[in-house]
Formats: structure tokens, C-alpha cells, sequence
């Protein structure tokens, strides 16, 4: 019987008495009651791990705050800096890594004219920098950790959109080695890897590709940006991203998804995961461990952009909470992501980045800052899991309609109100 | 075979070479290619109608308009218009019907010192008055539509949040009907019903409650709000909103769903769904033909906030995009909401409002706006297809750490330094 109801119910046809079977109760049971329930309904039991939001761990509002300690040469464009590591804690402070560009002038946005000095792109020419604070909102910039390497070594042109490991007590750096200017190509810049002892350096480059590039016809085969390592099962989990899909007549060409590639050691080889991708949608990697399993943000781009998700096993993900305002290319700071722990705690703040910083294109450069969340599983902070950001009228108008948009729908509208008419 | 590389795979166990499979191609097959998927891949085929959210019909950005013929004197908090009705075009010109309030002072936000003419909360008080426009963008308020009537009939004290059917050449707005002040009891008002000839009235209230509050015990005991009428399968489809689970020492205690009650003709009886609630998220509901099924906004509240779900069979719900900056409590114009479509178009514009209109609490009140979007089948507006808006530096700083947060961070910080420094 139950099943009869639940086949009408689904082609729509039941509308007979509510008495069939008890009405959904206003209580709502901590485990699903044992009564035809509706997908929505189903889906709070087996799809989330809670159905209020404010007592899902994984779900949460950011909060923004401006970073002390960095000059951006009053936002002239001439020094940018953008792509941040995940955060890490050592010798007392924290660190975090980041593409520093300081060029004469801003990129030109072209790169066909741009120079040994002149940066095509935002990223084009930079290097790898860091700094270090102890309260996380002043920071001191230490200077350069990964230069550019003498032409023809890998990363010649720029070293760019890094990431730390620690592993046995030493620190790598895994970032996007360029050996040609960004936009030429696209953005081809295999994974590379400088190594040290302290997480002050010196750090040597180990002048191999570490993540290469797919086999031409496989969806990374033009690129793999933003490695992003966590240990995990005694290995080096690196997820990545690409973009692939690049069709003519498309617009976005582009479909941006995530990978994943293992090893043993972190020169590795680094064998990509069969299912790859893993991630459906998202701009930038961000990911932590979480209990057993891994959440990742899901950022900007894509069908599932805006979302939090879940890999018990690390590898296939569900949609966990939908946020709002995500930190963009966050760099979290995750206390365990090196432990190879199986209870992950979760996060509470990092470094993201704003490229939409300049006053105007000509003096286009990115800066780094300040987000906090409750995504961690040792605090319980109501204030930051309201379910939503209520903007301002203001806010709304400035996403107004185009003068081609408004002129479509007068059009369309004159066309309705002339067929009434006629 | 194959089986076990699934098997593996989703133990996070295999991390064998690359040539144990294809890799995934780099361009995106139109089907499901015939090998093992990670589970964000699959959705790509199984749940939503395109991989691209740009070629995704219920995908959409949302474009914001103020409206003009609209006077809410000087914002002073005395006149408010919200929660709009589906917009419907008859005799070449647009209707829209809404919660009018104009009191001689703001409301005064608690219902124990509300009276007979200082209302209690911005819908206490309200009647329901309309506009009709030609272009959608300006409007001439009309005047009344159904006002609150004489004490005892059902709605006294206030009639709020309409919308409308039009049902074998008649029309019916269904509403809130409180006979009670707002506040004093919860949101207690039950679905009345008017009904006219012509949209431009008069409209004749029926007097009885047309669908009540559930039963003790049942997740809508309390209230039924925001009924929101199409036709389907011949029948008269009612989706409204609950807020249900109320509980001591929880924040927020309630929780909003959303369910739906059909009936053969406009008086009823509305017969509630068993399987209600069909949608697990939301805070007012917005619904459109789509295709064979029904479209859905999940506005605000919930774990399912800020999508767009279809149930191709009216009752059961996926989340089929992710969106932002929704409007709230929507009223689109849906040409096919009442000619028992099985082929909806969908939707491109209607009335929202703004309940933060008020520069100060003190003249609360709220604002009617226009919303526009590409959720239409027969509209194609890449410039509505956008994947995110890239808000400013500045407005992600508006959303700043509270003192008592940063207190929190300052000492949990100040933990760890001393830890690592004993």
C-alpha cells in the first residue's frame, strides 16, 4: 500500500485525504519517520547532516576583515598580491604564501605586448612571498621564498598560485611553474615544487615537473592550476584544477572543474585519481579535513558554485550547504591538514583575495584578505550561521539592467500589449 | 571489473595508473560517457539540465529595477507595500495585488501595544490594494482590492500576503486573513478567499476558511501562509509556507517549509498533499510552470537557500541551480500560470520587495521593486547567465567580525601562541 501511495504521490495523482497516512509532524524527528516522505524532504535526512543550518558544521557565513602589514604602493597596480596558501602555524607564528607581483607599471592585459618587465597578466611575472603574524590581522611580509628562476628552468617567467606541505618535519611548496608569458598559450604551467627545512627557507627548487599536464584529448591536458596538498591514508593528496571544454560558438568556452592526484612522497610520482574530476564546478582549490572524510569549497564558477561539500571516502562529493559571499581563492588555515588525521576539526579563518581591488582596469592588482567562518566542530558561534545577508535596496540596484536588456523587454512587452489589442 | 574500480574508488583505495580507464575527455560528452564517474560528475548528467549554468533554463542572475508611480511618503515608515502577488495581464495591461499598510504612525513592533490603528508588525493592519501597468515598469496604484473587514469577519484585523488565480474566466485572490493582531499569537491566519468578475473588481469575499491550519501535532498547526495558486491537471494547486519546530534553547526555533494542498474548484476543498512538506527550504513561495512540471524559488531560509529546484511531478523537488541575490517574496509574471500547461515556458521578470527600505528601524516599512531575469524558455540573455557577481571589497566589508567575535578569536589565538611557546 505504502508503495502505491508513493507511486501516485510521484506522478502527482494522489490528492486524496490527509488521513492515507500521519501529516509530516511539527516536531521534527531527529531520524526520518518511518512515512512516505517527499525527495526535499528525504534529502534533509540522508543529504545533510542537519536540516537547520545553524547546527550544520559545514555550513556558515564569512566575515571580511582588511589585513594590516602589506603596501600596495596606494593601489597604482604596480604591486599585487593574490592566490594564497592554506595558512600554517609554526615556531609560534603563522605563515602564508602568495603570488607577489612588483612590476613598474600594471599589466597591460595583453599578451602580445607585454615584456621581460612588462606583466601580461596580473600573475604574469610574479613570484612567490611570504609573511608571518601572530594574531592572523597584522601581518609582516618576509620577502621572497620561490623566485622566478634563471631562463630556460621551469618557471622562468613566473612562479605563481602556491601551496604548502609539511611532510616528515620538512616544507614544500607545490605552485604553477610558467616557462612561457601567461595568455600566450593559455595558462600552461605544469605543478612544480621547492623543498626546505624550515618554513623560513632557503628553499630549493627540485627543477622537475611534479603535475604535468594531461595526454592531448583528456580534460586536464592544457592545464593544472592551484595544487592544494593535504596528507591523507599516509599519502600526499593534491587536488587541482582545470579548464577544459574550450568550444568555439560557446560562451564561457571554459568549464572549470577539480582533480585529484596522489603520491607517496612529495616528489612523487603523482598518480591522477581515475575518477577525476571529482569536483563539478569552483574556481580556485579549498579543502580540509573533516571527520573522516574532506569538505571542499565550491567557488564562483559552476553549476554547484556557492556550495560547501562533503567526500567521506575524499574523493566523490556531495553538496553539503549553500553559502553566500564565499572568500574567493581562500587559503584556509587548517590545523590538521598534514596529521593524516581521521577526525578532522574543521576551519575558522584563512586569507582569501579580492582581484577586483583597483579603482579602474589600468591599475588592476589584487590583494589579500581577512575571512572568518565557523566551520570547525570546536567553536559555536550562532552569530556566524544567519541563513542569509540581507542586502540593501542599494546593493541590488547596482546590478541593474543593461540598456540592451531594457530594450529587449520593452520590445517583447510592446509586442504582448499589440497582440491584446489587436 | 569495472565494478571494482568503483568499489576501490569510492574506498579512496585505488590510486593506480591513469591507464586503468580513459581519463575523462576534454571535451565534455553530451551523455554520460560509459565509465566510472565520481559522484559530482554523475549529478552533471543525472539532476541538472545542463553541465554549463549559462545553457541552464533555470539558471539566472537576477537584475533589480526601482519602480515609479509608487509613493511611500518620504519612507517616514507610515505607508508600506510588500509581499506581491504573481503578476497576471488582462486587458492589455498588467495587475499586480500587494499587502498595503498606511498607518498615521510606523509600526510599533510589539503586538501588546498595538490598537485599532498603530499597528503591531509592517503587515499588521494591511489590506490588499493593486496597481495595474502597461510597460511593468510604471505603475498606477488602483486602490483597494479587498480590505479588512468589520470585526468579527474572518480578516478584521488584517488581510495580507495575496495572490491570484483566474479560474474559468473569474478571479480569486487568495490571502492571510488575521483576526487577531500580528505578534500576539504568532502569525495565526488562515487562507481566506475573494473573488470578481474582472481583476479590477469587486471582489466579494467568500467568508470561510479556505485551507486551515493542521491538526495539533502536524507540522502546520500554527500557520499557513503565502498561498501561491497555478492550475494543474485540472485542479487547482495551492503551495504554501509553514513555520513549524518550534523549540526552546534552539536559534532561530523555527524552521520554514513549504506544502501544498489541491482542490477541483476555488472554494475547495483543499485537500493538503501527503507528503507534505514538498520543498524543505525557503521563505516565501515563488512557483512557475516548467515544462511538464513546476519550477521553484527557495528564497532566504533554509539548507536549500538560494536555488532554483524543479519537481517534474509537482510534488518531489532537486535542486536544479544555484543562484544569488534572489528577489524576495517574488511575484513573477507567469503567462501559463492558469492554462494548465504541460509545456511551461517559464519566466523573465516580476515584483519583489525590499523590507529594509527603512533607513532606521523606527520607520519600518517596505518597498515594492521589479526583478528581472532569463528563466524563460523562449528568451536567450547570456548577460543574464553571468556565474557570479563579484561583489566589491568594500561590500564584502560591510560584513565585518562583531566585537564579542573578535574577542572570541583574540583569546582562542593568544591559547594557541602560549601553548606553543610553553
Amino acid at each position: 500500500m505504502r508503495k502505491i501511495v508513493v507511486m501516485l504521490s510521484m506522478l502527482g495523482l494522489l490528492v486524496g485525504s490527509s488521513q492515507a497516512q500521519p501529516a509530516f509532524p511539527f516536531l521534527i524527528p531527529e531520524q526520518a519517520p518511518n512515512q512516505p516522505l517527499s525527495r526535499a524532504i528525504k534529502r534533509n535526512y540522508t543529504q545533510y547532516n542537519s536540516i537547520r543550518p545553524e547546527s550544520n558544521e559545514l555550513y556558515s557565513q564569512f566575515k571580511y576583515t582588511k589585513l594590516k602589514g602589506f603596501n600596495y604602493n596606494d593601489g597604482d597596480g604596480t604591486i599585487s598580491r593574490r592566490d594564497p596558501s592554506k595558512v600554517i602555524f609554526e615556531n609560534g607564528q603563522y605563515y602564508v604564501w602568495y603570488t607577489y607581483r612588483h612590476t613598474k607599471t600594471p599589466p597591460i592585459g595583453d599578451a602580445r605586448k607585454a615584456t621581460a618587465t612588462i606583466a601580461s597578466s596580473d600573475w604574469d611575472l610574479g613570484e612567490i612571498w611570504y609573511a608571518t603574524s601572530v594574531d592572523g590581522f597584522t601581518w609582516q611580509e618576509q620577502g621572497v621564498a620561490v623566485p622566478r628562476q634563471a631562463k630556460p628552468a621551469l618557471g622562468w617567467r613566473a612562479v605563481t598560485t602556491t601551496d604548502i606541505l609539511k611532510w616528515q618535519g620538512k616544507y614544500y611548496l607545490y605552485y604553477q611553474a610558467f616557462s612561457e608569458i601567461s595568455g600566450l598559450r593559455g595558462d600552461d604551467c605544469p605543478v612544480a615544487l621547492s623543498y626546505a627545512d624550515s618554513p623560513d627557507g632557503p628553499w630549493t627548487p627540485y627543477n622537475k615537473v611534479i603535475i604535468d599536464n594531461g595526454k592531448p584529448g583528456e580534460w586536464d591536458q592544457y592545464s593544472v592550476h592551484d595544487p592544494y596538498p593535504l596528507v591523507h591514508n599516509g599519502k600526499i593528496y593534491i587536488y587541482y584544477k582545470s579548464d577544459f571544454d574550450q568550444r568555439k560558438n560557446i560562451q564561457p568556452s571554459i568549464v572549470r572543474m577539480q582533480g585529484l592526484a596522489i603520491a607517496d612522497n612529495p616528489f612523487g610520482p603523482f598518480v591522477k585519481h581515475p575518477l577525476n574530476p571529482v569536483i563539478n564546478s569552483g574556481h580556485e582549490t579549498t579543502l580540509f579535513p573533516f571527520k573522516e572524510g574532506v569538505a571542499a569549497f565550491v567557488i564562483k564558477d559552476g553549476t554547484e558554485k556557492n556550495t560547501i561539500q562533503y567526500a567521506q571516502d575524499w574523493v566523490n562529493f556531495d553538496v553539503q550547504a549553500h553559502v553566500e559571499m564565499m572568500p574567493v581563492a581562500a587559503g584556509p588555515y587548517v590545523p590538521d591538514a598534514f596529521t593524516d588525521t581521521k577526525d578532522g576539526r574543521g576551519i575558522t579563518w584563512g586569507i582569501s583575495h579580492f582581484t577586483n581591488a583597483a579603482v579602474n582596469w589600468k591599475a588592476n592588482h589584487s590583494v589579500l584578505t581577512r575571512f572568518d567562518a565557523d566551520l570547525s566542530r570546536d567553536v559555536h558561534d550562532p552569530n556566524m550561521k544567519n541563513h542569509f545577508i540581507k542586502y540593501t535596496p542599494a546593493q541590488h540596484y547596482q546590478y541593474g539592467l543593461s540598456e540592451a536588456q531594457r530594450k529587449r523587454i520593452q520590445q517583447e512587452n510592446k509586442k504582448l500589449v499589440k497582440q491584446v489589442n489587436e
